[in-house]
């Protein structure tokens, strides 16, 4: 049996003008997702809404996440992390324009569903 | 609704003789781990065989690993990420001494049971 050992730091893709988002493992009702940002942001009035629980570390780089409840801009440094329970309204509001942002980001789906 | 917003380098307890284990996220059938080593590793003749999948990334510092089935020997260096799946035995051959050595360890759980 082959081990194989990957980076989150390595081979970043080439980037457009959309976020990144690549599948590192998907197992059970898991989801662990590395995402590429760099000067992303979500539209003032986007939120994300989800149906699942979400764990994410800042790896590198710098961010600024919202949550609409309380309006809160929290600056996230690497190495931060956060839990966000499922629908709990949230936005990138800034991540750093000059340099990639590298988040993990568990999801974690209901038992009954499995992921996309 | 308060957002806590952690770090994974942050709060290191001091350390005795022993690795130190600490939950950050039990949730479903998941629990999110860190780990910290200084110097530490398992027996030449102790074996992990764990009942679940573990995804594990070194997050500071350095580590070897060994797989029991080939006696590989992997180095894993910052944001080195490898996924062992349930009852692939394996040992932490070595761990930097001179360092704390932060591992991020996700236990994914069969659904039909709960974490510990």
């Amino acid at each position: 049996m082959k081990h194989i050992v990957a980076n989150i730091y390595a081979d970043l893709p080439k980037q457009g003008p959309d976020e990144l988002f690549q599948t590192l493992l998907a197992k059970e009702n898991i989801k662990i997702e590395r995402i590429i940002s760099r000067g992303h942001a979500c539209r003032t009035d986007e939120w994300y809404d989800q149906q699942q629980d979400e764990w994410v570390m800042l790896i590198k780089g710098q961010a600024k996440l919202q949550y609409k409840s309380n309006a809160t801009i929290i600056l996230l440094n690497p190495g931060d992390y956060i839990y966000i329970p499922a629908h709990t309204k949230h936005r990138v509001h800034w991540t750093a324009p000059e340099m990639e942002t590298i988040w993990l980001a568990i999801h974690i789906f209901p038992n009954e569903n499995t992921h996309d």
